[in-house]
């Protein structure tokens, strides 16, 4: 079916928003920005998205001040991609549909991802808040842990090696 | 560009929500479900999707268990759509869209809509908080007001119309 991309019917912050956001594969490559993925064959081995796709979704994040692209080796020419403040600010919509995933489709033990206060040691609560100190967080001070519902995953990327441990936010992997 | 809609790759909570919620419309019948539309040809006025797509989302909101379809006339039949606890509790994503669609591409004048915590009228803070009484209030004790950058839209359909007023949440239009 051909649909457009846009909502240009509707005067909304929110169709603003998913115009960008709603394209297949980008809340996932935004997910795996905040969890330290910078390289596109890191991005590339751990979605398994088609290519194009992905070189399309990144050069749109980059154009929409999500992502910035920064040169990290001249020779030969390596750039990464890492969260811009408008990107960072994305968290609690990662985090809330995180939330609504894991309390609806959970895996079979339960939730697949735990996010943790760093000094506290203590999940956030629904809202994004600390359970035991009451803070919101600063994203660099959340971590990701594996949940009781993670599965044995047969992939072995570096990403989903790295991410069987606890991992702390945009720490690059 | 035929891209499939799940993402059998990634054992990820995110995911899992995204293959329902990215699919094109969705997370805006949500939303207007939230601001009080029920009615098929209430999301269609204001929505102006496509009647197929429209009808095909809102039979899989149903079977997700998001949305509720339910009789209110028998004669000719007529069915409305209610969100469900679990719809419900999509509104921190909507609420986190919103907020992130309005800081960083908001109407000319701003905000385009604001949501306020009926009791006290002062507006929610980032993370869904009352700014006045620092409650997290309940959807139904929240109120969408026009914002500063709300456009004077040439639409003219009810929806449209009533969200020139001030509204509570899931009351019905």
């Amino acid at each position: 079916m051909a649909l457009g991309t846009d909502y240009s019917s509707q005067d909304c912050s929110v169709a603003r928003a998913l115009e960008l956001l709603g394209e297949r594969w980008t809340m996932l490559i935004v997910r795996d920005a905040f969890y330290g993925v910078r390289r596109y064959s890191d991005f590339l081995a751990h979605l398994r998205a088609p290519r194009a796709v992905l070189s399309a979704r990144l050069a749109r994040l980059v154009q929409a001040g999500v992502l910035a692209k920064v040169r990290y080796q001249d020779n030969p020419v390596r750039d990464e991609y890492r969260l811009t403040d408008k990107g960072i600010e994305l968290w609690p919509v990662l985090h809330s549909l995180s939330r609504w995933g894991e309390r609806h489709h959970p895996g079979a033990q339960g939730p697949r991802r735990v996010f943790v206060h760093s000094p506290c040691q203590a999940p956030l609560d629904p809202n994004g808040g600390c359970a035991h100190c009451g803070v919101v967080p600063t994203v660099d001070a959340i971590e990701v842990h594996p949940g009781p519902g993670a599965e044995a995953d047969p992939a072995d990327d570096a990403v989903t090696r790295a991410l069987r441990r606890p991992h702390r936010l945009l720490e690059p992997l």
